[in-house]
């Protein structure tokens, strides 16, 4: 895949996906993690590759969450560490919050990989100048964002085996939980322990999408990096939101496609 | 990937995804496979995962021009030959024509791969009962079809590097070719030397599904499995061919999913 022409007219969506086929290679993504993500390019594709207008309410209504929040806590999978885990930890240093890997298709080497590539990012970020509108010591507050999941003291209750697994400093005690890239199962069994689940998803008809408390319909890169900004720059309170309002608007974007032929 | 809990209510879809991962482990697949069959799942989705009546139509106009050929022949590469490898030999039985083993990633040993999977699905299939309406030696039929891509004696015109190669017997000399999942260059460069390019996409936008000269919007196993129903029941004619139709009529089915939520 290395030897793309530099003619190619999707040369940079063809070198961007590389990033992942490096990861999967480096043993940090599920067997089916390319999959997920190819599924993820598509719906970007109808949506132009821009965060749409309802994409930004709902980023600033995770923002406005997150900061409300007793207990946040960020967890983060193989693709997300890959693509957004630099902003999700500038985001943790911020709110003062844990991040956790936690992943569907559990190894302990997967995990284990996981966990030292956000180590890695968290030193990188805590060596960052401080971000604009930031004050304090942004080195302390990087190296102070606690990374777990080595240790899986908690539990999913109502989901079996693996997969209920989590760290009861983390998900465990969570109120508030942002989960881009949520599994429908798990994302459900969240929601039924009370929890607020605050998902990124590009697919609005996904069982995710449809569950969570907020979902973001966007690219987790680009919403990852904009919550950032949301969320060092304002203090804004959650309002009363009705989640399907930004599903229905995603598809009427997509939908919108249609004017491109 | 193994453990998905026979709760999960994307178990099926989940199970033949599986059969790609596989594939890939084998070494059946270029790095960049998964994602591209995940970019088709998400525009599945979006067609309800149906075959809708605008891509029956297109199917039956690549099945009449298919016939009215002088010189057809299926072009096959990793994702098609998994998922829809059975059923497009099956076609090229009925039609006396060669299959060609091309792919855009090329390697020596993925090619080898390749044709020795056709060539085993081949000797299965020579071995099944002919299909209804029918009439001749089935088996005879079969084994006769020429599954070509070892030697790379051609040249696509308009082309550089290896994605430039091909079967002189094949795409080479072939006036009509048909080829699920192609890219988008080489669509171009293979219209461009005149011959008629029919292929399967679940992208109505893609720069392949809009240069084409017929585009069947749908999932390739059940496109190329209605193919060869059409092939051996019906003997018709191409028409005049109005491609921008079926791919706006994709698009509205997909735009339709905004009523799902």
């Amino acid at each position: 895949m290395a030897d793309i022409p530099t003619s190619h007219p999707r040369r940079a969506s063809l070198l961007s996906r590389q990033r992942l086929v490096d990861a999967a290679k480096l043993g940090l993504l599920a067997d089916s993690a390319l999959i997920a993500h190819g599924r993820g390019e598509a719906f970007d594709y109808l949506l132009n590759e821009r965060t749409c207008d309802s994409a930004r309410t709902a980023i600033r209504e995770v923002a406005a969450r997150l900061q409300a929040a007793e207990h946040p806590v960020i967890s983060i999978n193989g693709n997300t560490a890959v693509l957004a885990g630099k902003s999700l930890i500038r985001v943790a240093a911020i709110l003062g919050c844990p991040i956790e890997v936690n992943i569907y298709y559990r190894t302990p080497e997967r995990i284990e990989n996981l966990l030292v590539l956000l180590k890695n990012q968290r030193q990188e970020i805590s060596e960052e100048i401080a971000p604009k509108k930031f004050s304090g010591n942004w080195k302390s507050k990087v190296e102070a964002v606690k990374i777990l999941g080595a240790i899986s003291d908690g539990r999913i209750l109502g989901l079996e085996g693996p997969r209920s697994l989590c760290s009861a400093d983390g998900i465990g005690s969570a109120d508030v939980i942002l989960v881009p890239l949520e599994d429908g199962d798990r994302c459900e069994a969240l929601i039924a322990l009370g929890k607020q689940v605050l998902v990124i998803d590009l697919n609005p008809l996904s069982r995710t999408a449809r569950q969570a408390t907020v979902t973001i319909v966007d690219e987790v890169s680009r919403a990852s990096s904009l919550l950032f900004s949301y969320i060092v720059e304002e203090k804004s309170n959650p309002t009363d939101w009705d989640n399907d309002v930004v599903l229905k608007d995603a598809l009427e974007v997509m939908a919108q496609s249609v004017k491109r032929i």
